[in-house]
């Protein structure tokens, strides 16, 4: 058995370029704080073996890398040693590609890319979330689980991944779709690797 | 059919006092700016009739209204309606007996209230999420969604609960069990709300 929380090694990627804006354009968002702790904590309750933050602006590499330092210095780990041992799996990279290339060298293979949108766009590779978890609990390939930011990824970023996964919905229609991607991370994590 | 996402009327609650902080001493905790955004989305996506925050301390409230203003006054609303409309539903209330009483005066009947912990302690009424779950989709008693904060609820606290559902905990034992409230709240309206 893998030392993540399935027989296939999970990776789950944040980016923050190429993401849409709310009027479309294509922009770099700027790191939260609490997308890296939550999603940290998230990454390492369902056992995924690494969490990327994808930022290519170094100002920006070097907030996430004084938020850790803090946390990961004695100050914080004796303050709160879960959140520093959350922190020990995050790592930052200026590109998607950096994040895949990274998990083929510790893998010796390429990762299967499924991506996350909260919009049915056309001319996907939709993935059900049922099949994907079956699928998580086998010895397959590697996965990586890659979720946007801002307004979400553009669909010619969306084209390129092995599968897109289905919007998160509720089961009945609330009229209402905007998760916060630390909720959607979570809930991701939990309807393929969660306990039943 | 109830306008919420399930046929019986849902409710969260989100405890700032009386939480235990990590020494086991019971505090009042601070309302975190993410903790109302993350949550009032999650429950709006998934159909929650009503977000109540709870805490005693004056100048918290004070907190969550300058907050809430914000977004609900014309900039936030006309910079982002989306999360304008997420905290219609949001409500603060000074202690957990007033989300109570305000869900009976509602609803014309007191909710089944529903608490959340991470850890298993003993002596609870636990309840599995596939009970809950077909609960849920009846159109039975209005439910009411407990969460604390901090280092979580008192085992007293926690014993006044109609019942309390299992710790989410994912498929395989990962050593650690330390999501965000943000990220527990997504997990369990998914969990008893979500598509499948």
């Amino acid at each position: 058995m893998n030392p993540s929380g399935s027989d296939c090694s999970v990776y789950v990627a944040l980016l923050h370029h190429s993401m849409r804006d709310k009027n479309g354009a294509v922009v770099t968002t700027a790191v939260t704080n609490l997308d890296i702790h939550d999603i940290a904590r998230s990454s390492r309750t369902f056992g995924v073996k690494g969490y990327f933050l994808v930022n290519p602006l170094e100002e920006q590499q070097e907030v996430v890398k004084r938020i850790m330092g803090h946390w990961q210095g004695s100050g914080g780990r004796d303050y709160n040693p879960d959140r520093s041992e959350a922190f020990e799996r995050v790592r930052i990279v200026s590109w998607f590609k950096d994040a895949v290339s990274a998990i083929e060298a510790q893998e010796g293979q390429k990762p299967e890319v499924l991506m996350t949108s909260a919009r049915r766009a056309a001319n996907m590779k939709w993935k059900s979330w049922r099949e994907a978890r079956e699928e998580f609990s086998g010895s397959g390939r590697p996965k990586l689980l890659v979720f946007g930011t801002g307004w979400g990824m553009t669909d010619e970023f969306l084209r390129e991944a092995d599968a897109v996964l289905d919007p998160i919905v509720p089961q009945r229609e609330s009229g209402y779709n905007h998760l916060s991607v630390r909720s959607a991370v979570a809930i991701a994590l939990d309807r393929l690797l969660g306990g039943r």
